[in-house]
C-alpha cells in the first residue's frame, strides 16, 4: 500500500486582510505550509495557524518566502545563496517559536512562490536553502518539486526531503511542470487530476503533454488553500485517494 | 564582591546602512541585545552579529522592537498585550535561528525602545511580554528598566530577571528616569557617571535629583553603542569598575 | 434645500487582498477617500481606483495614514506636527500622480484611522496636517470630524474645510463620538440612523447619548465600505436622504 | 563649445540611517536624483533634500527605486510594465508634493539601482517607465543609460530624454558598460575617467575595453555621492570639465 502525504499552504492572511478558508481545509490535509510575515502572514495569524493545526494534528511546516509582500512573494528576485540561507535562517525560527510556545515541533520547511519556483532550476539557491534548514534543524524536512534541484540540494545536505507533486498541472517530457503561460497548462477535470496523482503515488509516471511517460516521485502532493472549490477538492482527492487504497499521512511518518 | 553585567545594544544595521561599532564595544561588554528586524536589523546583519558575540563569548540577547523601522523602534504605538506577545514571540524566533545554526544558545531578551519604555509603566503590556518569553523559553533572562512593571511581570511569569540602570541617567525621587527633555536628563560627566553605577551596584542606592537617595537593584548596566565616545566610554566603565572591585560577568552566570 | 456629502474609504486593497466593495458603493456617495499605500492600498490599487472614481465622477481624495501596515493605520503612534506633516504631504502627492496620470484633479484630504482620531483632540498634528495640505494645493478641501481641532487648523490655515459627521455612532454630550468600547456607541436601527443625519443636515442639531441636544454641523457624512450590509445601507442612506429634500452633492461643489 | 550635466543620487538616508554627503556633493552636480521611500529616503528626508537641492540651485529628479529596501534597490526583480509603470507614478508623485510645498519645479526622472539597469535592455520595462513619466508631466526629462532602451522608449512617448555616461566605468564593444563583476569595469585613475568624459561631450566617441571606438552621446555624467572619495572627485571632475571649456549645466536648459 503506497501512502503520501497532502499539503496546503495556509495563514496567508495579513493585518485586516484575510485570505483562505484555513480551517476547513485542515479537515482534508496532513502537512500545513504556514506563512511567515515576508510575501504574507503576520505575527498573530502564525500564532493562530499554529493552534489551528495543532488542533488538527496536521504537520506543521515554515513557508519562507521572498521579502514582497506587495507581490505575494511570487516575483522572482536576483537573491544571492546567502541572502536566501538567511531569509528562510530567519523565517524558520520565527515559526518555530510559535510552535514551541504551543507545545508542538515544526515537521518540514517548504519555499513559497517565486523562492521555491528558483530553487527548482538554481542549484546554488537550493544548496543555501538546505543548508538554512539543515543547519537550524536537521530533523526537518525539506519539500522541493520532484526532480528539481531543491531536492537534491536537501539529499545532499543530509535531510529528509519530500518531491512535491501537482494534481491540477500538467507536466514536459523533461518532467518540469508546463508553464503557466501556456493553454494546457492546468488540469480542470478533477477525475483526471486525481487520476494523475494515483498513477504518480502508485507507479511512479506521470505521462507528459507530449505523450510519453516520465519517471517521477510522488511523496507529497500541493492542494491549493484558496480558489472557490478549494475545499471541496481536497475533500474529494483526500476521499478518492482512499478509496484507491492509497494511505494519506503526514510526511515525518514515512520519509 | 558584587557582580554585574554590561549590556549594549547590537546589529542595528540595515540592509546598505551600518550603525554602530559593534566589534569594537563588544570587547568590554558582557550582553549583547541583537535587533530583529523589525525596528533595525535584517537576516544578514542578525547572522553576523550572532558569529561576533559567539566569538566574543558575550551572552545574546533578543532584543524585539515595535514594528517601526523608519522610526528605529522609538515611537510609542498603542498595541495590544496580545500583540506585544506576538511580536516578542516571533522576533525571539527569527534570533534564536540564527544562535542555533551557529551553534550556540540564547541568554536573554531586551524589548527596544518605545517597546521597552512603556513596559515600565503598563503592567498588561509587560505581561504579554513575559508571556511570550516564558512560552518560548522558560530559561532566558527578561531584561527591564529597574523598578519597572517588566521586571515585576517576568518574576510572577517565573523567569529569571535583571534589572538594569543607568549610567549616564540621572533617577527621578519616585525611582523612575528623569525624562530626557529635562534639563538635568544626561550624566555628562564620565566620572560622574561611573561613581553612579559603582554606588548602584554595591549600595543598592542611587542619589535622585531631588537630593534623597533611593533603592535601586543593579544587575545590568545600559551601555550605549553608538556616539562619538562609545566605545571610550565602554571601555572607561568597564575598567573603573573592576578597579572598584566590582566582577563584570555575563547576566546568566548570577541571576 | 440643504446639500450634504456622503464619503466613503476606498482603495484599501494590497496585493493579492482584496478588501471592500468599491465598485458597487461608488455609486450612492459623492467623495471617495483613496488610501496611499501606508495602512492599506498599493500603487496599483489607487490606480484602478482613481479610475473607477472618475467613471462614476465622484470627488477624488486623498485618505493618508500612518505608516502601520499590520495595523491598518488604526493604532495611535506618538508622531510629532513634523511627522505628520510629512507624511500627508508624501500620500498626497503619489495620489495626486495617478489623478494627474487619468487626467483628473483631486478634490480633498482626508486622513485614516488613527491620524483622524488623533488629530481631533491634538491641536500641533491638526496643524501638522492641515499646513501640509495647504503648502501642496490649497485648493483641496480638508475633512475633520465635526467640532474636533482638525477643521479648526485647517480653518486657521486657510483651507476649506468638510465637518464630518456619522451615522451609525452616537454622540456624547461634548460632542465628541462615543468611544467604540461603550456599549452604546454604535447604532444598529438604520432608520435611527439616517434620522440622525437628517436632524443634523436639517438642523445643525444631534441628541447626545445623555439626552441633551448639541450643535453639530454636516457637511459630510461617513459612509462605510466593508462590512456585509454596507452597499444596502449606501443606497438606503442615499435614497432616504433625497426624500427628505436633501441634496447630496461633492463637497467641492458647497463649501 | 559642449554642455554637459552632472548628476548625482541623493537623499538615500532612511529614518536613523544616514548615508552620503548631501549637502557637500551638491555644489558640483547640476541635478539631483532624490529617493523616494521603495529603495531607500523616507519622507522626511525627502523634504529636506528638496529644500537643499533648490537652495543650492540643483535640478530636482525623481529617482524610483524597487519596492526593495532591504536590498537597496539593486537587486533585479520579476516586474510587469505595468508594474513598473504604477511604482513610477507612485514615486513621482510623492516627491513632486514636497517640491511643491517648497515652491519648486521637478526638471526630470531617473530610475534607481536594478530598475534603472532592467530598463537598459527591457524596452517593455522602459516603456512602462516612459510612459509613468509622460502620462504624470510631460516636461520632465528622463534619463537612461546612453544608447539603451530606456533613451528610446523616452523618446518614443516624446519626452526629452538625457543620456547618461559614466566617468568611471569601461565600456564594451557594443556600447553596455562592463559588468562590474570583471576585472577591468572600474576606471580608478582619476585622470583617465575624466578624460573618457571629455572625449564622450566634446566627440561623442568613447574607446572600449577591446580597443575599437564607438560612439556615444553624453548629455549627463553620472556622479556618485557615497564613497570615501565622492566629494573630492565631484570637484575633480567639476573644475576639470571646465577647464575644458565644457559647460555644465542642468540637463534642462539643454535637452
Amino acid at each position: 500500500m503506497s501512502t503520501v502525504d497532502l499539503n496546503v499552504d495556509l495563514g496567508e492572511s495579513f493585518g485586516a486582510y484575510t485570505l483562505g478558508r484555513d480551517e476547513e481545509i485542515l479537515d482534508y490535509v496532513t502537512s500545513a505550509n504556514i506563512a511567515c510575515g515576508f510575501h504574507a502572514g503576520d505575527p498573530a495569524t502564525m500564532r493562530k495557524t499554529v493552534k489551528l493545526a495543532l488542533e488538527k494534528n496536521v504537520g506543521i511546516g515554515v513557508h519562507p518566502g521572498l521579502q514582497d509582500l506587495i507581490g505575494f512573494g511570487r516575483r522572482n528576485m536576483d537573491i544571492s545563496p546567502q541572502e536566501a540561507y538567511d531569509l528562510v535562517v530567519y523565517q524558520i525560527g520565527a515559526l518555530n517559536a510559535f510552535v514551541q510556545a504551543e507545545g508542538g515541533t515544526l515537521q518540514h520547511v517548504k519555499p513559497h512562490g517565486a523562492l521555491f519556483n528558483m530553487a527548482v532550476k538554481d542549484a546554488g539557491l537550493a544548496e543555501g536553502i538546505a543548508e538554512a534548514v539543515y543547519k537550524v534543524n536537521p530533523d526537518l524536512v525539506l519539500f522541493g518539486l520532484a526532480g528539481g534541484e531543491l531536492v537534491k540540494a536537501g539529499q545532499k545536505a543530509g535531510l529528509r526531503t519530500a518531491s512535491e507533486v501537482f494534481a491540477d498541472r500538467t507536466y514536459q517530457a523533461d518532467g518540469t511542470l508546463t508553464s503557466r503561460r501556456a493553454a494546457n497548462a492546468l488540469i480542470k477535470d478533477r477525475e483526471v487530476a486525481v487520476n494523475q496523482v494515483i498513477r504518480m503515488v502508485n507507479e511512479g509516471k506521470v505521462k507528459a503533454v507530449q505523450g510519453n511517460d516520465i519517471s517521477i516521485k510522488a511523496d507529497t502532493v500541493c492542494i491549493h488553500g484558496d480558489g472557490e472549490f478549494a475545499v471541496e477538492f481536497a475533500k474529494y482527492i483526500s476521499e478518492t485517494l482512499v478509496k484507491a487504497d492509497i494511505s494519506i499521512a503526514k510526511i515525518s511518518s514515512f520519509v
